[in-house]
């Protein structure tokens, strides 16, 4: 079969490699129908050290089941599924608590120990548990939308999850690339009386007021935490979404958070340390968050897609084959794609 | 009037200053029959850089009410009252939601614009956002335990409810002063199942499990965070309350919270960042806490004092006259004595 393997960065190949199979009593073999790159793919696009035997990539996906183990409960060939980015065997405490990227039996997809869902195949460990099947066809117009199930919605609403987004509250959104957008779906979702989208892209902060952005800052740095501030009367805002994972993106969200207020991370972290003492400390912010457990969220957003409340599908912007998956990556680092789908 | 004056580390001197008053109309004036040093004077006895003109110390204070301003409402001459670390309104945004430490008009005793409770006499500004009067006589036998709602009662509650301590879960508090010990009885009274209190001084142990400590780890750094990875069975603890304030307390705190667990940190910071990454990020912790808004929290406990549910007097081991100041802060600098009450 063929998949997507990264060299180095910027070194991006399509190469055949060994069939994917069902290789335990509790996987699952899916044919993949839907995958796409993540912002998070880019950070190895830009770093990733030359790997010999390259890295599988891709963590997001929409298939059809093929083959499923002997131990496999819950499904059956021919099923479609979405593939959150995390594999996990939903019964342990971690997973029964909904923390399922901290799964006692789980892992990570396109990390070296597993495959990558950029491929025409897949092995799912942990089937039962990973696996969401979903009530549609195989080529139902909802599919953009039940595709950002993987993560990119789910990790939007982790973010405001984290960061207390509540009814009548104050948001500032840092970040509009696809999470930083669905984190402006998720917001409005959880009844956000004001909701900053902090971006320079033209058509991205567009979607973000189709999605439901109030305002729209496109400073950065100090001069980006003094425009929220005038725009949420001088205090800061309940909830800031941190939806980057650079230095500058953590400070900012330190510093424009209201005393009381809370910062959801989940951009991958790109620094160090997060500044402790002031106004951390004495504003008595909350930082929360990490990767996103999105299986523990499908159930609570599905009926949102399938009744058309939110439309998270519209952050895809481009379609591609999987030959295409080296310029996919070319185009979302030069930021000419928001976020790309792949039809394998 | 007399009170203590601190002019560098290590230098306190009690001094002839001239009377408090009232001197605007939201003022009272209270002579102080309770005080205490905290633990957070501790840190300019260790490190005031030469300071002329002094700066007054002492921020925990019982008192009788002397004189109030004309648009003080709900105290009256010959009062009991508490006061906190911090004046506030009690009725700007942030006191309404319970974060008096952030109050629009608040500000904090002992820091060189007010006055310090380490005195014979003290003007209290916001009086009545910020004193509460009594239900007891000036000697009731209750007072340690009332003057802890003063600070580090309070203090200790905030670092429990950061933290998110809840019915059956499992806590572990680092730091065996007067705030850890506080924060024992804290998570203990909000339904912890497993509390390991992390210190090494015998007395201080022994206190924390008259308090409700199921497990004591005199462990630090690596081997305390390990220590308390076995007590809670390799995971780590749901809720952590980290009230020392040195870079290896956080670290600590960092490393021995369970995925999705949280921090909750009342120390004053003598660190200048909180580790991002590893294992904070991936594993889903939550890192709050500040200054604790006590005064929003003394309605909640005074009720466990008055009717002995809770005795966090225990905490004083020292009673000093206002002349002996001086020496209180040695003792306790040399953890000679837990926490000194004062009698000025």
């Amino acid at each position: 079969m063929r998949a997507t393997v990264m060299y180095r960065a910027g070194d991006v190949r399509i190469e055949r490699v060994p069939d994917a199979a069902v290789e335990g009593p509790k996987d699952a073999l899916i044919s993949i129908t839907r995958a796409c790159i993540c912002g998070s793919d880019l950070w190895p696009y830009k770093l990733l050290e030359p790997t010999p035997g390259g890295r599988r990539m891709g963590h997001e996906a929409i298939g059809i089941v093929e083959a499923v183990g002997t131990e496999v409960r819950t499904l059956k060939k021919g099923d479609v599924v979405v593939m959150p980015f995390a594999y996990s065997d939903g019964s342990c405490d971690f997973c029964r608590e909904g923390l399922n990227t901290s799964c006692r039996h789980g892992g990570f997809f396109g990390t070296g120990e597993i495959g990558g869902a950029q491929a025409e195949a897949l092995r799912v460990p942990q089937a039962d548990g990973t696996l969401l099947a979903l009530p549609v066809a195989r080529d139902d117009a909802l599919m953009p939308s039940l595709l950002t199930l993987a993560d990119v919605m789910g990790t939007g609403h982790h973010a405001a999850v984290c960061a207390r987004v509540g009814p009548g509250k104050t948001v500032a959104v840092i970040g509009d690339g696809a999470v930083g957008l669905c984190g402006v779906i998720a917001a409005r979702r959880l009844g956000a009386a004001q909701i900053i989208i902090l971006g320079r892209h033209a058509g991205r902060i567009a979607l973000a007021r189709a999605f439901g952005a109030t305002d729209a800052v496109s400073e950065r740095g100090a001069a980006g935490v003094a425009r929220v501030r005038t725009l949420t009367g001088g205090s800061g805002a309940h909830s800031v979404l941190e939806c980057v994972g650079t230095d500058e993106a953590i400070q900012m969200a330190i510093g424009m958070a209201r005393p009381g207020g809370a910062v959801g991370r989940v951009g991958v972290p790109h620094y160090e340390s997060i500044p402790a003492s002031q106004p951390a400390f004495y504003s008595n912010l909350t930082v929360g968050g990490g990767p996103a457990p999105v299986r523990a969220y499908m159930q609570e957003l599905l009926p949102d897609i399938l009744e058309g409340r939110i439309e998270p599908g519209r952050v895809f912007d481009r379609v591609i084959g999987l030959d295409e998956v080296p310029d996919g990556y070319r185009a979302m680092n030069e930021r000419q794609a928001l976020k790309v789908m792949i039809r394998p």
